[in-house]
């Protein structure tokens, strides 16, 4: 039985720790290519380069497994991995391990978790991977054991072609971890606040800066989860209609043609 | 009664032909501040600017109505209108009018419609509005007819908390237009095609290019409503959480505590 072919991106750049700790685990599983960023391109969402050409360079920075610095977004990565080095989608993708929480709303800002969607919405299986640490010399020992459970249940059980998984690690030892939890996305968000400053000539500029303001008291979510000793896991999904929402505006909105040339001809008047 | 405060923005920049035409419309609703790109910021998704400062400067672009133009992302472009200039939630956030579709999953490259979730993160009604021709000198008085009718609508009788609106038009004369349709997103997606070149130094380069994919042939979706002549309204949601998959991977996977440490004892043989 052939190996399944594993493609490995992030967001926080080819030479960081956390992308050197998942392609040491994915080596276990199958033949592993990483694309990666060749800088830092955190909070890049799902951001893809059109305005300006990409580069492509092999690098030897994972001993005998195929690397290659791509100098754009974690979307261009995971794209041109497939078209370009793999010629062909990969049996899995795996993003990460982030240094830093991707939890809650976090998943739409993410680059980690933006690779993994393009990965997902090609109907390739993919993950992120994060670990609740910004620290550049973070310890990803208890993630990489959970990593290898979950990457051994996704090989195996599947999960529904039109998802993805965001996996949160907290920064605990692993005898301190209580196990995994398959959660959803607690409902939060980020406050907005810009440090200003001036600079030598005068002129001002901004600092984004930001409080996480979570308001959602569920047992059920991914905060709770890491709040409480458990990896989280939420199956996340690129089909971003809000049903509910499609019957509220029928009910409630003036759409027939008759309202609609009433309110043209007021225009009009 | 106060008019509404009306928050504009999008993401092919200040100067855009078809920015102009949505704050044509929104004056007759409010009061209106733009807060927008330096420069074309398409294709930006959710990204948010955390490794550089961002700039911004009042400009004189729409005669009496106050304009800004930011350094930042569609995103940051919201934020700091939030913190820095209006000093409070607008009413109402419109981003566009695109050029070109943001239909289907263009909704998750698209900086357009990424303002404007940031908008809704925040509790703020928003509408995202893109018309179907990239050309710089599109016509875009139909759809200002119909945003006229949709944001009459959204004052009026709202939409639930947690979506926003994708509005798409098709490139047709208001005459030709049949109506509005409340539809979902298209299940569909980009194949990814690099452009290869050689720079005059010998290194190659690759430019992103791509074929749009729909298999999906259902006539409640987006591009059914575009294709035949409608206009089309997907209402959008910012919790990610695939629901369905919860019970999946619960049924499905091998989670519990004793499996887990099987599993990693064989690791660790």
């Amino acid at each position: 039985m052939s190996r399944p072919v594993i493609l490995v991106t992030n967001d926080d750049g080819i030479i960081s720790p956390g992308i050197r700790a998942l392609v040491e685990v994915m080596k276990k599983f199958g033949d592993v290519t990483v694309v990666a960023p060749d800088s830092p391109q955190s909070g890049m969402g799902h951001a893809i380069t059109i305005h300006d050409p990409l580069r492509m360079q092999k690098v030897d920075v994972f001993g005998d497994i195929p690397a290659y610095q791509c100098s754009g977004t974690p979307v261009d990565c995971v794209k041109m991995a497939i078209d370009k080095i793999l010629h062909r989608k990969p049996d899995l993708c795996v993003s990460g391990i982030n240094h830093g929480s991707n939890a809650s709303i976090n998943v739409i800002y993410s680059g980690t978790m933006s690779a993994a969607m393009e990965a997902a919405i090609d109907g390739i299986p993919a993950i992120g991977f994060s670990l609740m640490d910004f620290a550049f010399d973070a310890d990803f020992s208890a993630a990489q054991v959970y990593i290898e459970k979950i990457v051994a249940n996704i090989l195996k059980s599947g999960i529904p072609k039109d998802s993805l998984l965001n996996v949160n690690f907290p920064k605990l030892p692993l005898d301190q971890i209580k196990g995994m939890k398959i959660c959803r996305q607690a409902v939060a968000k980020w406050e907005e606040s810009f440090d200003e400053r001036t600079d030598p000539n005068g002129k001002k500029y901004y600092w984004l800066t930001g409080h996480f303001i979570n308001n959602d008291q569920g047992e059920d979510t991914d905060i709770w989860a890491l709040e409480n000793g458990y990896v989280s896991i939420v199956p996340v999904q690129f089909d971003l209609t809000h049903h509910h929402a499609i019957s509220y505006i029928n009910e409630n909105w003036s759409l027939h043609e008759e309202s609609l040339h009433k309110q043209v001809n007021i225009v009009k008047d």
